[in-house]
């Protein structure tokens, strides 16, 4: 086997960890190879504070009767060289005298120089960096670079952008296999979903995931909510205010007198800048509950004021096979102030779809 | 050789026709199949006003000795009953006493009874009616059922439907090869193409033909101009108004005094209505003109009156990677009055095809 397939080999590992579980540490395997190639110990980071692959991997190898000092480990990302909630596992390396390393990817938070330490004691590096890692680690990656979750907008609209007529209905421009992607796709891989108290209100939305046998799994959910309009008297029934066991419900306001409510829902106090809400405090809170992803499912406003702070990585959009032409319907991104072509927004596009006569196009947005 | 293969057979003879000198006739191919199976004749419609398919094909098995009366002829398009350009196809079928028809499709044209004609005089008729007849003369079809010409919208969006920002600038939402689509493509295969003088000033546009080896061909172009704005003297150096020598810019007004202009130049006098042009006048006027598909590049006014009028046929809509969110940017469609989402528009997806991270989607529009 060659570098880059024993690498191979470790991402397979790697991957096998439920992104749920390890939040908000990123996917990791890690393999010890021995003098004559054969995999002697291998290992992935299975839980949250829990032991990282190399550690798994190490031990594994030992229990394998592994000579370390003449073996070659391989890991999907740089080692740690800080102390977390466990310790640096360049201490490890080192002091089983591991003579060689294969890195497939280099960390980006700059806490971390495991490289740096372990060519300082020794210990050889080889840097086989691959692609796939960073974008199986794209969570990981933008929470420590961007210091704020990934947001990625999910929109349907008619071929001309519309995502409701003028009197806010919207139901159903997508049709069921394109719902039942967003649910089974989208919704699924995401620690939350943020909508604005609007959208959810005009909707009655659920924001739940409906799998395909049918059965219902909640969603944490986060709600722009300034004006606590979701706890009014006549949103009493709402569904997304019920029904909920085991995820929270996250009202953002900048209210001081903040009601009794159960359990269930907790308000995240942000100051709120002329209506917008402060993203940067947003960021932090939510990062902070282990919120790494984010589904955005809201409307024009909250759409074009996250595109425009520069907030969204990612765009599903559903392309349909109609057009409302009414000037007074609702643009999936809208916001007041001027926007010339020179400043337009410029996607990259990953993927085109299809589900019967509805479009799905996976945007990236470029920085 | 079956009977669907001798149609199919008649169907590449039909092709060979160009669109431009049949107009406004349909492609037909005729075949002539001798007792033993021989193809023994052949003919297609190839020049407006001169022999049809059938005349062509029986002429040219009498040359090669055909026993008519023994014969049978196949043809794509129920033989014309009614005089026209030419005497009728029935007569010349009856007159040599062709026992055996067989057709792949049937005129639309109610003053066509060809197929009743033919049987009252003891012919057998046998119809094999294949769907990409219908494709192949959609043009002839819709001129014939819908008293107009075909019309096909083209645009190129951003991601939301948007095709310029707030001052009207558009330049270049789409790439350099979904243009060159366009002109190869789309503008080569129509008699004309409709704008307003609003859209055609605003972008100084030329809509010509730029084709591959870069020569350019003129294109009928047809503006709707109820205040004559391309005449007034700050337009004088429009590349519209200039370089036009075997095609014509037709202006589409309502004044009564119409200035003097270039041969090139002329009016079409349509009443319109609280300022939207009268579109029945106005296509009977260019069905007269041998004006029989049209593409349309407009702006959203245009677009949206024509989608609404129930005269459009087909979109050509390019989804380009970009969002302008700002609220007074231009969207692709737009009318003042309501359309709720009872009354949206639906089409039915065609193709989609990619030109670098451009997305050309094209769509039929329903009934």
């Amino acid at each position: 086997m060659t570098e880059r397939e024993y690498l191979e080999h470790a991402i397979l590992l790697a991957k096998k960890a439920n992104p749920k579980l390890i939040r908000p540490n990123p996917f990791v395997g890690a393999i010890v190879i021995c003098e004559n190639g054969k995999i002697i110990g291998e290992g992935y980071h299975q839980k949250s504070g829990e032991a990282h692959a190399e550690v798994i991997a190490i031990n594994n190898a030992l229990l394998n009767g592994a000579i370390l000092s003449s073996s070659t480990l391989y890991v999907t990302l740089e080692p740690c060289s800080h102390t977390g909630k466990t310790p640096p596992c360049t201490n490890l390396i080192i002091e089983h005298k591991i003579p060689h390393v294969v890195i497939g990817s280099l960390d980006p938070n700059p806490m971390v120089s495991g490289v740096e330490i372990l060519e300082q004691n020794g210990v050889k590096i080889t840097k086989i960096l691959l692609p796939e890692l960073s974008e199986m680690n794209d969570v990981f990656n933008i929470n420590q670079i961007k210091k704020r979750p990934k947001y990625i907008i999910k929109s349907a609209t008619t071929l001309n952008g519309k995502i409701a007529d003028r009197n806010g209905e919207s139901k159903w421009i997508s049709n069921e296999k394109s719902r039942a992607f967003v649910h089974q796709n989208l919704r699924s891989n995401v620690d939350a979903i943020l909508s604005s108290a609007k959208s959810i209100i005009t909707d009655n939305a659920r924001l739940n995931i409906r799998h395909e046998d049918g059965s219902i799994e909640e969603l944490n959910t986060i709600v722009i909510d300034q004006h606590l309009d979701l706890l009014k008297e006549e949103n009493a029934s709402l569904s997304i205010l019920h029904g909920r066991t085991n995820t929270t419900l996250y009202i953002v306001t900048n209210k001081e007198d903040l009601p009794a409510v159960p359990n269930y829902i907790q308000f995240l106090k942000v100051d709120f800048d002329s209506n917008t809400v402060n993203f940067e405090a947003l960021h932090s809170i939510l990062l902070s509950k282990n919120i790494c992803s984010v589904l955005v499912e809201a409307g024009a406003k909250l759409n074009a004021t996250l595109l425009h702070s520069k907030c969204i990585d990612e765009i599903y959009s559903f392309i349909c096979p109609s057009i409302i032409s009414d000037s007074h319907s609702k643009n999936v991104y809208e916001q007041d102030f001027a926007q010339t072509m020179g400043q337009i927004t410029t996607l990259t596009l990953v993927k085109i779809s299809q589900f019967d006569e509805d479009i799905l196009v996976h945007y990236k947005v470029l920085d």
